[in-house]
Parts: C-alpha cells; sequence; structure tokens
C-alpha cells in the first residue's frame, strides 16, 4: 500500500465517485466546543463510502478478468456498492447474501444490477457457495476492507479531506472515522500522512466492538467477543484486517468507543443542523466529536460520516433523542 | 436585473456560500421515467437556498450603511439567514418575528447572532415596527424575495445549476424549482437564460397556494385566498414579486402544483435514496418530478430542494408515507 495506490484509484475515479461536501454548523460548534466539519459520505452513491472501495477495486481490474464478473459477500453497504460498481463497469456481480437479509436490501442490491444468491446462515457457508461460484463462473471476490485496491479507493476520501480542510484554512486536526475493519480509517490515514501530514486519524468504534481500538492499545490483533447485536451494524467486523492493522498501527491515534446512544443523538443532531441522514454506524464519528471532547485534542475535528442507509423506524428513534 | 448582478453576487458569496451537491439515485429515476438531478440547497448554511440572497444583499451594502445593521422581518429561514449572514460581515441584524414563533426558530435566530424582537401578530404591525427601529438605528431592510440583489444571489444557484449539469453531460432540461414570492425561481431562470439557454425553469407550488401558477397562466398578478395553513410553510407567500413576476414571465415554463401529501412522500424517497434531509415545501419541487411527470417534459428534470428545516414530528410524519 502506498500514496501512488490512493492517487491512481483519484484518476479512475473522476466523474464516477462523488466527491462529498465537508459540512459544519455552529450549532455543532458550540456542543463539541471546537469546530467541527463532517465530510458527508452518507451522499456518496449508494449512502456510503463502500463505493469509493468498490470502484477502485473493479475499475483496477484487467478488462478480460473484469469482463467475467466480480463476487462479494455481503448483505450491507459492500453489497450495494459492489453491485452499482459493476453494472457501471458493463459486468455482471453476484452478491452473497444471507436468506433472512431484509427483503428491502435484497431487492436495492437486485435493482442495482447484483445477481443475489441467498444462503442458510445456519447450515450453509457462504465461503464454500462463494468459492464454487466463482470457480465455475470464474468470478473475481471483492473483500469488503482487507484488500488493497479497496483501501486505495476508501483513501480517495482521505486526499479530498486534506484538500477541502485546506480550503477551510484547515491544516491541523484530529479525523475521527468511523471504522469497522479498517479499511476507511487505513485509507484515509494513508492519504492524510501524505497530504496532511499534522492531521492524526482516530479510530471510532461502538461500545462492545471495540476490536481496533483494543488492538492499537495493545499492539496485537483482538477480536470482538460478539460479532452482531449493534445497531451499528454497518460498522462491526470481526477483528481489524491483516493489511489494514498495521498501517493504523503506524498512522492512527488511539480509538475512541461511543454509545449506542450517542450515536443515535449524533444522528439527531446531523438531522437537525446539517440535514444529511446518517446510520447509527456512519454517526459514530460525530458522536465523538460531541460526546468525547475531552478525548480529541485541538481547535478543530473533522469527522466522517460514513454511510446512510438506515430504515425509517430506526431514523424515528433517532429523532426520538431530541427532547 | 441582469446577469452581471448574479455573477458579482457568486463572486462575493466566493468561500462564503456553499457550492451544494446536484444528486442523483437510479431509484429515484426510475420513479420518475427520466433521470433526476436534485440540486440540494437543504445543505446551504443555515439549512435553505436564502443564504444565498442573504449573503448577496448584505455584502451589497457599502460599508458604512451595512455597519449600522440590517433589518428583516420573517420567523423562518429568510431570518436565520439574515442574522448569519450578517454576523459574518460583522454587523448586527434585528429580526421582527410573531411573539407566538416556535421556540426553538427563536433560539436559532439569536443563536446566530440576530436580535430579536417580537411583536403581536393580532395587536400590532411589524412594518410600523420595523419602520420606527430602522429610522431610530439607521438599519437598513432586506426583503426576502422582491429585491434585486437578493435575486441575484439566489441566481448562483442558476450558475451552479448550469455548471453541475453540463459536467454530468445535461444542457437541456427543464428545471423544477419550489417556488414562494419568486425569488429563488426568478434568479436562477435569470443565471440559466445566461449559462444554459436549453434549460427552462418551471415553478413548483402547493395546492391552495398557487399564486404564481394562476399569475403565469393569466399573465396578471393573482393572489392567494389562504395566507397560512400549509405544511409548505417555507414557500407560502401572499403573491409573486413586482420585480420577481416579469423575470418569471420572461423565462418560466408553466406552474406545476403538487399536494402536501406528495410532498411528504417526496421527502420520504429523499431520506431513502438521498440521505438529505428536506422540508415539505423543499421537497415540492422532487414531488413535480416523481409525482407529475406527465407535465415534464425530456429525458432529464433537474430539480431544486430549498430547504431542510423542519421539525421531528413533521419528519417522522413523511417517514410514515413509506409503506
Amino acid at each position: 500500500m502506498n500514496i501512488e495506490m490512493i492517487t491512481a484509484a483519484a484518476e479512475r475515479a473522476k466523474g464516477h465517485v462523488r466527491r462529498t461536501p465537508l459540512l459544519t454548523s455552529p450549532f455543532l460548534d458550540e456542543i463539541a466546543g471546537r469546530r467541527v466539519f463532517l465530510k458527508a459520505e452518507c451522499l456518496q452513491h449508494t449512502g456510503a463510502f463502500k463505493y469509493r472501495g468498490a470502484w477502485s477495486a473493479i475499475s483496477a481490474l484487467d478488462p478480460e478478468t473484469r469482463s467475467r464478473g466480480v463476487i462479494a459477500f455481503s448483505s450491507g453497504n459492500h453489497a450495494q456498492a459492489i453491485a452499482r460498481a459493476a453494472a457501471l463497469h458493463g459486468t455482471s456481480s453476484v452478491i452473497v447474501m444471507p436468506a433472512d437479509s431484509p427483503a428491502i436490501k435484497i431487492a436495492n442490491t437486485r435493482a442495482l444490477g447484483g445477481e443475489v444468491v441467498l444462503y442458510d446462515r445456519a447450515n450453509e457457508s457462504r465461503e464454500e457457495i462463494g468459492a464454487s461460484l466463482a470457480e465455475q463462473r470464474g468470478l473475481t471476490l471483492i473483500k469488503p476492507f482487507d484488500e488493497p485496491q479497496v483501501i486505495a479507493g476508501q483513501g480517495t476520501c482521505g486526499l479530498e479531506i486534506a484538500e477541502q480542510a485546506a480550503e477551510a484554512g484547515v491544516t491541523q486536526a484530529q479525523v475521527l472515522v468511523c471504522c469497522g475493519g479498517g479499511g476507511f480509517t487505513s485509507g484515509i490515514a494513508l492519504g492524510l500522512a501524505d497530504r496532511a501530514p499534522d492531521m492524526q486519524v482516530r479510530p471510532v468504534e461502538p461500545e462492545g466492538f471495540d476490536d481496533v481500538t483494543r488492538s492499537l492499545a495493545t499492539g496485537t490483533i483482538s477480536r470482538n467477543n460478539r460479532l452482531s447485536g449493534s445497531i451499528c451494524d454497518a460498522i462491526i467486523t470481526p477483528q481489524p484486517g491483516d493489511i489494514t492493522f498495521p498501517i493504523m498501527q503506524a498512522h492512527c491515534g488511539p480509538g475512541v468507543v461511543v454509545s449506542e446512544e450517542e450515536c443515535l443523538r449524533a444522528m439527531a443532531h446531523a438531522f437537525m443542523r446539517l440535514k444529511v441522514v446518517l446510520e447509527p454506524g456512519g454517526a459514530a464519528a460525530l458522536a465523538g466529536a460531541l460526546f468525547h471532547q475531552d478525548e480529541i485534542e485541538g481547535d478543530d475535528v473533522i469527522v466522517t460520516a460514513s454511510g446512510g442507509n438506515v430504515d425509517a423506524p430506526m431514523f424515528a428513534r433517532a429523532l426520538e433523542t431530541l427532547e
């Protein structure tokens, strides 16, 4: 992994991946006790930063390989990103999803052009199904985070943050990133290390799923005890990646751990003050800035809003946190 | 009014007014039966396009006049825009609001730096209070729409639409604009007439408050029978302006009239597909594109989302329209 891979990914993304805005509100600054800049990746195609990595990985394939199609295991943001990026590259995608996935997610993935293959979580292995399909059809597996071209794609967000912050006069800040397996976090960290060396990335995770925070603190990869059961499902992974972890070790400050309730409240503030829709996991970094200010340093903080794919009942629950 | 006033306003706005994104979703295209591009002015500072006009008008004042302060009558988006734009110009603002305005609007306007003067709707005249304050303190009145420098500011949105649409390969389209007194509509129409002459602006209004649509159809200014009682309050005005109406007559196609229910449904679609928060009036143009497709021409339609200042209960009501 290096900055050249990220700048190459940015070149391939031109005209295809959205340059999302960096939003501000004096009301958020007041709560946070410093200026807050929110990188609104919820406004990215398919509603999450994942589209950056998907576009990067698929556009990096040689044309012959790409023409045979790609495959991904995901029921969430990565699935939709891969389905759309593949379709817009004129190739096919197979998305292996649990049969009990919400109907809307299955429908969305299909509508974006993905072929959905359902499996029974209890009795079947998605890896086996995927491996067999990949072999039969010559499909290329696109992993969700521990994959260099995916990390390079997520890193393009770091290049934009460096540019947009500089336009706002900010070159020194902590950058809070909603963190699952570390693809987004490590990509941004690599981009900023080159373009804005006075910025420091801080991973943000939900309580009970703070594998990256613990791994960074101890210096060895550690797993989460639970692998599901968080409303922040979009950023829940078993453990940091083999590729992402060393990058985070080299470039990131300590993790910040937020509660689910804080994520819901951050969603409500983003609704009220920035007019953007965040999913619970996508609001983790903003929750860190608003409610953990003593753990952060500096006059300015940048937060990534990683995604906005939330259903109406969960969003209504977030709105109820407003007094 | 001319294009030079708009380009001058754009020059003064640089670095102060947000260039809002032009958003798309294949799911919205499918409903609308054509490609839909949404200009997300809900992401503008203070949550509405009004900030463009406020910044333009205040920045156009000569420094001595500006230093004495400005005054506005408004309980809504114009008030917040004037309060913030004045504060960032280092001058004071007086906002005359009805005493029964929602507490949150009063608090927001104060927090943005405005001095709020309350009046009793039933027994006092805001014009008299305003005139008396303006005279005592030498304040300049900034009208919400029928004011050339305000129209010029709103027109900067038209310049951005022309540029951003061209980047997406679109030079010919109908442009649906959420329309109250016509400041936004006429400003955009003037900007596009110069920069994208193959585009045609279409004002969009809520049922029962279609003064502009009727005025355009008959060729004479006509009033609304009611002046309140719509959830689309942000775009309700008594009648088109003396300055805005002739501009709309010269440049706009026929109006489109949408129901409140359609606005709520459009808000829900914008939530689900674009991850932005729209207020009911701010969703009128999107409602036109999604639910009045037979009244629109062409393969592409551009809609302005004029604002996102909606409270949680109303937004929850919009979400309930999702099946």
